[in-house]
């Protein structure tokens, strides 16, 4: 079946990654395959762009600056994070009716897949033919029916790249502790990409927390002593979202006006550091990269950003071979070697959804990982050089 | 006049860098080149392997490894931070006597200048002809009597990229203000070189505050306000070192276990983070790239690598060449085209002297350079590409 003839909407939501420019150029580049896609509109700021009917053409846009763009971090389009209402997604119907938009393309996280869906049943509903797919993108790689998600690879690969060189720093010049903060939210699979630091034995980071297990204050005094104790120093990465034993974040301060993130704590790192510096008497600091893991370019994983490019041209594959509410997702291919392909799953399982660290790749010590998650996780990051050292 | 016939030991002292090991590959390369320098130690963890005879044999290292080392960031000998009392002078002293040590290069600040001073003169009081030549190191670029300090550029680009990206993040998510600690401790270059992400107009760092100018609480406030109301969110960049006009940290914690840095606040940036979040109503977050800054090789300035190379070889030809107690310094050439070479300057003009940030320099509003600091610090830093944008 093919899709009908109309103009086309992307739009991104939700934070920015290293690589969904090039899903953007990934739509982009296929709808100009498809002559029955007349028109391709970007939304500016998402949801926003498209009920203030704030477009930019794609189609007028240079290639060549289309090609700069696939390969710079953030949304070039703009993104946002708003509470839509009910009457919002009639509003937005009146648009594409208006428009004749038949296609809209999400491209964004759980929270935008039930966006997504509710646009593609609010159009089911009133008659009107529009086809709707979601395009994976996170960093946290919490979405669900995916092997993973196009975002997460760039900032687990800057996470990792990150614990190498503040774990060198710390060894270069040691009787220090560091616990650097790492994005994730809940999730704990990019603080768990910081294992990929490691190359050399006794390499930090020395201990890894995960989200999905809360900390005792106890247990981690214990941790870092026993760590500074043999090597003369410890590195410890956490996630952002880590919660104490009590389901506290450790005292830390919650985000003030930020109702999407008020379940984070804004300074763990630092209490966490405090902690370890009145609670051993050590010299202990704290880094937070905070967003800036999300948006440098300098770290962007190649297998991410071509899955990122795969997923935007496999959405408008999919919708004018007549598929709607569904996104895609990236399917993993057996074999020794690493190759992926993409497939497709119902929004309406993966909006709102949230997938967790595996437990079972969670070590026994409560402060690693298993081999099993670097083997799933090293394709998606890439390779992590390590620093030369001197001979002895 | 010819140096002593005898061997050398270079050293590391204070925090790493990014090209410090590039002056390391300098003195090695140079000494090579000069027979009276007949073996090459290279001291572990700096004064602490003098005194401990913990040496590694620099002249046995493979030279394409030591090529390697002089790209990678950090500090391949390893530092510290170490409180030098009276008998340790005397003690690195028997240790240059009893092997034959006639020369002393050390790469680091203010402070390891002084104690280049002090085991120069503590040689000299002896009658043991002893060489020594200081190599300027500092991120923080508060050394005197040099145009600037290898280091500076290098972080100076983290922190411009870092605040080119994290400012794309937040125009492209707007609605949200971000302050962002810079390293630098109590001077403003680092701080001050985020002006050079910029390139479209309005770009972020919208706010630079510099720790030689006092910030009142309510300055920043109305800053923030101002620049969040015109465009719909703000970027602050603000040094670690910044105090408040009372002369504290706005209330942040200081560093619990550490007497070099104890002047330094731990949780600024999250400190006036929450107090635009409290005082605007705005939701407002605090990155924290912290030793990132000066570990990321993926930043390394190309001239700043050079140039620390260079400061390296010409230590070693000033000690051969008859000079001691003397700091290598960088001389800017005048011209349209940014060249520089070396001088000398007194070990005793530059131990722990701390050379600020200019007044001159500070914008008249107190949030923002003027362009001839631009021009000052762009060569040293390199282009800072902008992201590139869609068309209208």
């Amino acid at each position: 079946m093919k899709g009908p003839r109309g103009a086309a909407v992307v739009a991104h939501g939700g934070g920015p990654t290293i690589v969904m420019n090039a899903s953007l150029a990934g739509v982009v580049e296929e709808c100009r395959c498809h002559s029955q896609i007349t028109a391709l509109y970007g939304a500016r700021h998402g949801i926003e762009g498209v009920l203030n009917e704030d477009f930019v053409d794609l189609y007028k846009q240079d290639r060549a600056l289309m090609e700069a763009i696939a390969e710079s971090p953030g949304s070039a389009l703009g993104s946002c994070r708003r509470e839509v209402r009910d009457e919002d997604y009639e509003r937005a119907l009146a648009v594409f009716r208006a428009r004749n938009i038949r296609y809209f393309f999400y491209n964004g996280g759980n929270g935008s897949m039930y966006l997504a869906m509710r646009i593609a049943r609010t159009a089911r509903e009133a008659g009107y033919d529009l086809r709707v797919i979601g395009i994976p993108k996170t960093i946290d790689n919490d979405l669900a029916e995916t092997d993973h998600t196009p975002g997460y690879g760039s900032t687990a690969r800057f996470f990792a790249s990150a614990l190498r060189d503040i774990g060198s720093d710390l060894r270069q010049l040691p009787r220090r502790v560091s616990v650097v903060e790492v994005m994730g939210r809940n999730a704990g699979w990019l603080v768990a990409a910081t294992a990929l630091a490691r190359y050399y034995p006794d390499d930090p980071p020395h201990l890894i927390y995960l989200p999905e297990r809360p900390l005792a204050p106890d247990k981690l005094l214990a941790d870092v002593d026993r760590v500074y104790s043999r090597l003369g120093y410890a590195v410890v990465a956490v996630c952002e979202g880590q919660k104490d034993d009590k389901g506290g974040f450790f005292g830390a301060d919650q985000f003030a006006a930020d109702g999407f993130q008020r379940r984070l704590s804004a300074n763990l790192a630092h209490v966490l550091a405090q902690l370890i510096a009145g609670g051993l008497g050590l010299r202990t600091r704290s880094e937070k990269p905070g967003v800036l893991g999300r948006s440098s370019a300098a770290f962007a994983s190649r297998v991410d950003r071509e899955e990122a490019r795969l997923c935007g041209r496999a959405a408008v594959r999919a919708a004018v071979s007549g598929e709607t509410e569904k996104m895609v997702t990236l399917v993993r291919e057996p074999g020794p070697k690493y190759r992926s392909t993409t497939g497709l799953a119902d929004l309406e399982k993966v909006a709102y959804t949230e997938r967790l660290f595996p437990s079972e790749w969670i070590h026994p010590s409560g402060s690693d990982v298993v081999p099993e998650f670097l083997e799933y996780a090293a394709p998606l990051v890439g390779e992590i050089e390590p620093q030369p050292r001197l001979k002895a």
